[in-house]
């Protein structure tokens, strides 16, 4: 094994990412010491239990003290409590990294509270799952998916090499873009959809000429789908569409600017345009499929139960 | 092996449903002779090389003849057509029943031309992949699925109580339902959500800060589950929505009414009712998973690929 990228990983917040993270990071040797923090003493103790880390607290400050590398792993709303309690334990030449969803405002909440020579480098590994807390990771989650970095102007071009060399060493692929750039292509291909599924389960929950019930039992024909994402961790979403609102706002509406031209088509049964646009989208898929984003199977690979005995 | 349910079977039309049903018949003995009916001589030509019936013919009047039970298992749209070719050739006593995704339309569709002493029993087995052709099908894609009954008002009872042996023969579990409660509850579990997968897909697509290449890379964040069911069949889909019009434009009324306080909400920042939402939607996937609906695993229990090697 080489030398560990990292000598001491501190990571603030240890739910499905830091857990993820603690996971790759003891698995392939990414960092020596790996120090785990989180508020809840609850959720410490499990993160012990499954021995995620090297050192536990539930004081931000302590894992950050000596670390060469600090990921927040928290939601979004939470940065800046959080970049106010590690500033001041950070040392000279530490790096600031993080895997929140949003960018431009973690930049806003972070920046100002870090000393001098500390830089920030954001991070966002698109990867995930509906479940959260520390026993949902697994140190696999970060193979062949991709890893935003989004640098501020003037950060240390070493601190981004490094944070890119963590990312690489977890098994992502890195993309760099700013931060505003990265808030707008993720409302598109997260925000709005985890939005749009919240939305559908909410509006088939309320429906008085059709029961809960009814709901489930015949949600295979598609519904069930998007209640995986709408199952998602509520604290971490919320955080989302309140810190990127203007991009999800922007995104939202070019949907329903759409959505409301296929309805008109519906209403006036414009039976082309509808297989026109049904026709377009079967390419979308194959090419994330052959961008190896998803796996080549129907219906994601979920098999059929047993048969039934009898009949 | 018992007696089969049925001495000879017409199937019109073999794709995906088609051919499942086929596979499950072949399978578990629910019937003697299956004739296979398609329009295309290509496709039938497929549907003989994997073996999937007894007879083969492009004539859908050649598979109904001496049928006891002949299944339409072709696009919505086409029903009409179907049933004006088949009505001659019916035995007395014959059933016909369908597979489609939209009831109220078909009855319309079907009943005129069917010949007295024969009975239209509609079902709809809510069950299928985003694949489509004879190579689409299997025999297990039918178990432990809901298949909705829908019989119009005055069809014989020993007809209805056969159609549904032979969807519980198939695996199916059977519930019964007015064809227009039917339409109702398959716009917001399945049709509905088709369109705005159809939509964000088509959305995503015409961006023109966001590139296409971006889309792909970046879908793991929620885009890629809507991709899969925006890659169905267009000609089913195009189909459904021009004839379950009035339903599905009731249930995306509701489902905008509610975007738009949701939006509303972002905007001002109403993060408590946003969470509020958040927070009832998972509590209606635990439902689906405990209705033997859904699988319990995160991510659909998609696999990550294998680390890459290095890092």
């Amino acid at each position: 094994m080489a030398e560990p990228e990292v000598e001491r990983l501190g990571l603030i917040g240890i739910g499905l990412i830091g857990s993820s993270i603690a996971r790759v990071a003891r698995a392939r040797g990414l960092a020596r010491h790996i120090a785990v923090q989180t508020r809840t003493p609850d959720t410490l103790a499990r993160a012990e239990t499954l021995e995620l880390g090297d050192s536990y607290s539930t004081d931000p400050a302590e894992a950050a003290r000596d670390s060469d590398l600090v990921i927040i792993c928290v939601p979004v709303g939470a940065y800046e409590g959080v970049a106010k309690a590690i500033g001041p334990a950070l040392k000279p030449g530490a790096i600031v990294s993080d895997v929140g969803s949003v960018k431009g405002s973690v930049v806003q909440q972070v920046v100002p509270h870090l000393p001098e020579g500390v830089d920030f480098v954001p991070a966002h590994p698109v990867a995930g799952t509906e479940h959260s807390g520390p026993e949902a990771g697994f140190a696999e989650l970060f193979d062949n998916r991709w890893c935003i970095v989004t640098p501020p102007n003037g950060t240390e071009a070493e601190a981004i090499a490094r944070t890119i060399g963590f990312w690489r060493g977890c098994g992502s692929e890195v993309e760099v873009m700013t931060p505003e750039h990265h808030d707008l292509v993720l409302a598109i291909t997260s925000h709005v959809p985890h939005l749009i599924a919240y939305n559908i389960v909410g509006t088939a929950a309320h429906l008085e000429q059709v029961t809960e019930s009814e709901v489930m039992k015949f949600s295979a024909g598609g519904f069930r789908d998007f209640t995986r994402i709408a199952a998602s961790d509520p604290t971490m979403w919320r955080d989302v569409f309140l810190h990127n609102r203007e991009a999800v706002l922007e995104m939202l509406g070019r949907f329903t600017e759409d959505l409301t031209a296929l309805q008109r088509q519906i209403r006036y049964g414009e039976g082309d345009r509808l297989y026109e646009l049904f026709t377009r989208t079967r390419a979308i898929r194959r090419g994330i499929i052959e961008a190896g984003q998803e796996i080549d199977a129907p219906d994601f690979g979920r098999r059929p139960p047993p048969p039934k005995s009898g009949g």
